[in-house]
């Protein structure tokens, strides 16, 4: 079956793009020396985290703690929660999955630290904690060297968990790659004056994690990381090319559409709104739209309801035709799959089969 | 078991909330004497589907043919799809339904109601058409009298289709219900022109569908509607609040959330971002926002990634600490609730049960 007898709306993987996307980060990691940890939120799909493995990477990244449990279902014996996970649920569903996997989880408090120490005690596992130190996203992290030596300070005391580390997140960093310097520099000096803090106290940090996907490639410029944890390189979308982190070619997703309605002058409706798309913005461009069009440059998504797309096509010689079949490449991929229950993969237009969306909905 | 006890993020609706939501539109139908037809979008629910047909509706509209099996399977026997669905599985689905069910399809142009006429010969039923008609808000809908008259002229000829009537959806229309006269008086004259052309023309039109919550309660002011459309009127949301068309204590919908870091100075991060509540904006307020918090007015959902509710804590005296449990009013509750596969429902806390959000991921 070809892509273009799939029934619209449907979310296709063009797996020859996703091969490519996921060898060209781990010898970019190889190259430099240092592990990658892929975050699965993008795609939250066992069969794409076991590609992920196989092409190099030491083990995976999730948000939640339900996410854990499918990745570990994958087949991953190594799993970063990068979230201050908080609830006594969560941490008893970590505390059983550390009992025969290796689970490190990111704190920026005491609290989430108690929390999953007591249940690793009651569970007899142990759980890696890693201090998240803010760099300037200011969303979470621990603010200051001093607040992450006496966070650290706090965890080696806890029985149940070990002190393995830190992790920041550069995801305020959203210059194009060739103008990212400056700012990883001072992210650098940052984490420098956090790690010679613990070196000082005698507190060991094996692992320092960084990444996300525009920062990804220049990872090498911050000193002392020892892994990232880039999560939408896997597909890429609109946003990852306005900022330059990838190439058009680059772009393994397509939202496919139909165009439902053209009899409004000056606009077309496709039915794929915001329950298909999302309403997240082009961030790294002119704010601008809700997608691009392949073959239409010209043609704005300009609004979504939420089952219409509000195509602006008064702008362009060449507009769809009613009936006529769009592909869609998403401002953000991410919450995109996020909707869909199932995608389908395809080489070179031919699908090949389809993936459950196996993580969507584990949302806690 | 009280909502405090569950596991966060999680949706709530309060069923005496609902319940009172469901009698009070249905008693303003009532009174003056059209149908109402709710829009099944906003919950996807089939129990609630169910509360709105016991509570005098005399039927349900969906958007898509899948919506349609799943309200057919909650039991409703007269489905409006108020969508222009386009596709030879979708036609087909339709015309199966049409069997046993009265189906009814708004349509502005030939093209799918051809297709829906061919099935419908295929499969020995017949499905209503709705021309629709654009009455401003410039998405689906032909522009003027003489396109739906002649629209409306083709559809007679064909075999399988029924013509039945028009539909228009007033969704351009956010003026508070109390300035919503003038808006409603300017439809008022264009349906007229229309009726008045396919009367002309010997052709009936039984059925005159509009709706939208913002103005459900003003339909009256437009003459000829026999039936309304509305959603979100069955939960309410930051967006209905903000335009007036209910009062704080009709919002049925809480997402309750956990503070999961205070670790940013005049910050505080909630577990629930853009895959919990949406990035769909403020439309009736000031744009600013992502929902608003139970208790903490001057607290600003700020932001929202993938899984972090940012909230701006800096201009508020009183301000949540890390653990505590929060209630968060959706902006908008419809792509909300599609993020969810189960919702629970309580009585004055008390969580009576949990309903599958049974039409979500049903996108074709």
């Amino acid at each position: 079956m070809h892509i273009s007898e799939l029934e619209t709306p449907a979310v296709a993987i063009d797996v020859d793009i996703l091969e490519r996307n996921l060898a060209t980060m781990a010898a970019y990691v190889q190259e430099h020396g240092f592990g990658l940890r892929p975050h699965t939120k993008t795609h939250k799909i066992e069969a794409i985290a076991r590609m992920q493995l196989r092409h190099g990477s030491m083990g995976l990244t999730v948000a939640k703690s339900e996410e854990a449990v499918v990745m570990a279902h994958a087949g991953c014996t190594d799993i970063l929660v990068a979230y201050p996970v908080y609830g006594p649920a969560k941490w008893e569903r970590l505390a059983h999955l550390a009992r025969d996997r290796r689970i490190t989880v990111a704190v920026d408090s005491l609290l989430p630290a108690e929390g999953l120490a007591g249940e690793a005690v009651r569970a007899g596992s142990t759980i890696g904690l890693l201090v998240e130190f803010d760099v300037g996203m200011h969303r979470c992290g621990v603010p200051n060297a001093e607040a992450a030596l006496a966070l650290a300070q706090q965890i080696t005391r806890l029985p149940g968990v070990e002190m393995r580390g830190l992790m920041y997140y550069p995801g305020h960093i959203w210059d194009r790659p060739e103008a990212q310097a400056p700012a990883l520099a001072h992210v650098e000096a940052q984490l420098a004056a956090v790690l010679d803090a613990l070196r000082r106290a005698g507190i060991s940090a094996p692992i320092v994690s960084g990444g996300s996907t525009p920062t990804a490639r220049n990872s090498h410029l911050v000193q002392g990381t020892t892994e990232i944890r880039p999560g939408t390189y896997v597909f890429n979308d609109r946003n990852t090319l306005g900022v330059g982190a990838c190439a058009p070619e680059d772009i393994a997703v397509r939202v496919l559409a139909t165009v439902v309605s053209a009899s409004v002058p000056g606009r077309a409706i496709i039915d794929s709104g915001s329950k298909t798309l999302t309403t997240d913005r082009w961030i790294s461009g002119n704010d601008q739209g809700f997608g691009s069009i392949d073959g239409y440059p010209d043609v704005a998504v300009v609004g979504l309801s939420e089952e219409h797309g509000h195509l602006d096509v008064s702008r362009s010689a060449n507009t769809p035709r009613a009936g006529e079949r769009v592909a869609v490449v998403p401002n953000h991929v991410c919450p995109c799959i996020n909707l869909h229950d199932r995608v389908y993969f395809h080489s070179q237009g031919e699908v090949l089969g389809s993936w459950e969306v196996d993580a969507r909905g584990r949302i806690r």
